[in-house]
């Protein structure tokens, strides 16, 4: 045979397999049938694809219940090179499982990724308001290491799949505290050019401001709301330097080649010391963006139209 | 002769000679030598440029008491296919005459133009708190109407020089309640191209709101506040169709070719109903704008840049 | 006689009887009956007010075509003691008349009170164009000006009525440019508690910035729109110590009891270097403000309450 | 004994004895010689102080590299009843320690508390590219985990008091990525009226927004830079009920005491549809707050005493 074999194109995400993250994988066409490379941390995922191991890594970005992840969104900030290519939701819910035989009025220590452990923990107030948190690595880590006694707790909380996979009691089932919660992940991949509007788009910024007051943020804020755009996510950040200094990570409706998000990220780039454009790429929700007639592209063009007439002296129409 | 001679340029005037609206033309060096066309009215002076009798016409537009000039600021607003293309100061100062042998005491009704008028308005109340007015059709009319009896008055409200061609008694001089009141005259052409910035220039425009609440005139003030633009003139003027309706006439500093004012042009073509661009040109005093360092030119430039090489894939600087 | 008639009390209005500020006048049921005192201006009706000889004067302040009457407002400006307690709307419309025998196309010379020609202009321009404007005192003066010749005019713009009391020959009537052109009329004291709100009430103010730039405005204009208060007036007027420097005339929708005009007032006042308060008064129309239920009078009351207990330490409800 | 002793204050605070939370307390004089009480998590902190288990609890709220403490932030949202009475800053650093004889080289698995994690990212991507994380509950128990077994990892992030306390190889120092890293703490009690002001206050507050857009931020904003207020912190924080909504937690300077805290606390609810003040207190750097000279104390009372004179209908100074 002379001609070689497409090669196959790898995927790291946080494993290992059974974690939510690996759901969110599991929702790209692409990646089926392609090389999947669990790795421990999200820093690892994102050296993956700078260095070329990877074509792309899915890393989990906000919560429906914790909000932005920080590690994550740090990350993304401080790393150069890499864009978002794609997002994908994975409904999440939890359960608290055990050793056999333990019951839940003896449990005093319980396991759980940080996050998982802030989505019940209103339940856990309920339910067991003297207990103690022992963090564990991952959803999957708090269960195995009860088993193996790598983790000095009596319970976990953990995805509720774990039940087929290991022996264990389950001491309560739905007992995160929001029905509706869900993790939003990100495809991540080096540097492309965004793929063409969809119509039901999001583009992720993260955005520096110029002084450490309230008056920056409302500045860049009306950049968006004087152009009709909404956005989904704002997330502020220390830059880490001191006390009080920010950096926002936002999600705007709408795609980079739309007039109304490309005006508005000059006024942006003018005015932020330091501007990180994440991508733009379809939502995972497939919903069509709406906004006010009054910024659809043709006004944009129209004015345009209008300002060179004005310079080149022809008459008004 | 073989070569013809190049034609005469005309210029339209609120005449007649000696009033302040020739003084203003005086100021104008392409003027010199050309023929110089007295006009009864703004109107007339308009349409002497629309209709081809005239290149340019001198008309008042604004002074430091009255504000601006009503008639001007309308007739700009509602006849298309003008342009201004320069401005002119000319400082102003009036005197009051009566025909000789009459004493101010004996004073009751005083003619004056309405602005000039209004801009002895103090004085006459702190001296002849019971007179009557009757308004006159120029600061020379007032003059000649009491000496002809015209005019049903026993003074008159005229400039200085009025002195030196009349036989008038000098009643009281200096009699303006503001020593640096000043007259603002435009030069006004068919549309043409504006001339090449200068670096000390004006922009004019009419705008219309959208709707007729405190929201939309925030919006159009907006869009020169973002943009460090500095307004020297904001007259609100009724539209007319019914109480509470304006459309407002400002002068802003800069030049539809520098990239912030060619930036907020944009922003209100796409929001207002209706944007009327009167010109660019250099400005009476020749002051430079200033603005702050993050609205120059290349600032605008370097940010499409950067939005072309993310659109591109381009990799980040 | 033992019981002392009731004094009668006395209206300077800007005569003579026929203008239409007589007409304003004859809409206020508590004037009939009275003296009513003709006077030649604007400041002689305030002086009247001001030094006692009236009780009130009646001046126009508004003009659907023209705008604000800029004597009134500037002597409003900068008379302190007085209190606009009832505004008034009266209909204008005009007609062009002259001595019997005269035909239209005869007519070169207008003779018209400025505000009146401004509100003619566009038919003049069609019918007129070659037309030369005499002001006269008042839409009574023009035409008695043609009429004893001491106006030098062919014809005059004057209110309709004027036909039946003088020998006129009636060239055209309807002139006026708007046929919904309303002149409107506010009725002034000294100063006087305001009248309790009646739901329908306009509060009249003129604020001077402290800056002269755009943002000051902004910032003027904010003090309402946070507040859910419309403006029905936003008339500019130069200070007139220089070029570029302006206060505002605001009508604003509400009474000063209201709870958000009190709270906007308050902002206005920590942030203008010079507030006149004109008053608070029934509108004219008797139309009931409308405002968004967020800034009802309650929620500034149990606001206020919160507050209270927050400071004593109160558990919340 | 006629004579009871005066009642022993007790004081909750995350423990064991070494942690941070530990040092802040020490900081507080009134807690010196009284019971303090360790616990193993905010939520049981804030219990103890609800529950009258403890006079107040010292909890982490923020962290200059990390940001906002979210499980703090979030019980503090929702748990109503309490009252920050104080502020506390501790510097923090940290450590790598490990098993006597292990080397740098070897390491593959680190223990983290995860803020602590967090703040030494850099380091250990630098020095451990390819480590996994295991979560600990805290800087002490990191430690305390690799040596007695209990922790899957083979090194620890630790503070650095550690290796006087136990036998631990110091593998590397000073290993935080910020020089300047420090750690908010608050003293939290039971709803009580706050201290009077002392020039250098704090107000915090968690607000959430009507509706989640942008605009609604903005007017939030509003609040503040309107009167000259600064934020020294605001921190978005998902409602937790749907992505996309979000309460804020600020921190103001000022005191409640302050006017224009007032006015703008009595803006924010009228505005919002649920407010928590968290308390106003003592800044801990005791830097006395700096603001425009228009929003000071005097300028809200003069103001309020110019709307009552109006009101009243006296006469202007």
């Amino acid at each position: 045979m002379t001609d070689a074999a497409p090669a196959r194109r790898t995927y790291s995400y946080l494993g290992p397999a059974g974690t939510f993250t690996e759901a969110a994988l599991d929702q790209v066409p692409e990646a089926r049938g392609q090389q999947w490379r669990p790795v421990h941390n999200v820093g690892e995922a994102l050296s993956d694809v700078l260095e070329g191991r990877s074509d792309a890594a899915m890393i989990a970005i906000e919560n429906s219940v914790e909000g932005g992840v920080t590690t994550t969104l740090d990350a993304l900030a401080t790393l150069p090179g890499l864009r978002i290519v794609g997002e994908y939701l994975v409904k999440v819910d939890f359960v608290l499982v055990a050793a056999p035989g333990t019951r839940l009025e003896d449990v005093t220590v319980v396991a759980a990724h940080p996050v998982a452990y802030a989505q019940c923990y209103g339940w856990l107030g309920e339910h067991l308001p003297r207990h103690q948190h022992v963090p564990a690595a991952s959803n999957v880590a708090s269960a195995l290491g009860i088993l193996d006694g790598s983790l000095p707790a009596d319970a976990a909380i953990a995805a509720p799949g774990i039940v087929q996979h290991h022996e264990l009691e389950l001491l309560a089932d739905g007992i995160g505290d929001n029905d509706n919660a869900v993790t939003r992940f990100v495809l991540v991949a080096r540097t492309v050019a965004p793929a063409p509007p969809t119509g039901a788009d999001k583009t992720s910024l993260i955005v520096e401001l110029p002084e450490d007051h309230a008056g920056a943020l409302l500045e860049l804020l009306e950049q968006f709301s004087t152009r009709g755009i909404n956005l989904s996510l704002l997330q502020s950040r220390p830059i880490g330097d001191e006390l009080g200094r920010y950096r926002f990570v936002l999600d705007a409706d709408g795609h980079i080649q739309d007039e109304r998000m490309a005006d508005a990220l000059l006024g942006i780039r003018r005015f932020s010391p330091r501007v990180v454009f994440l991508g733009s790429y379809p939502r995972a929700d497939r919903r069509i963006v709406q906004y006010p007639e009054r910024y659809a592209d043709d006004v944009f063009v129209e004015a345009r139209d209008w300002l060179r007439g004005l310079i080149a002296g022809e008459p008004e129409a």
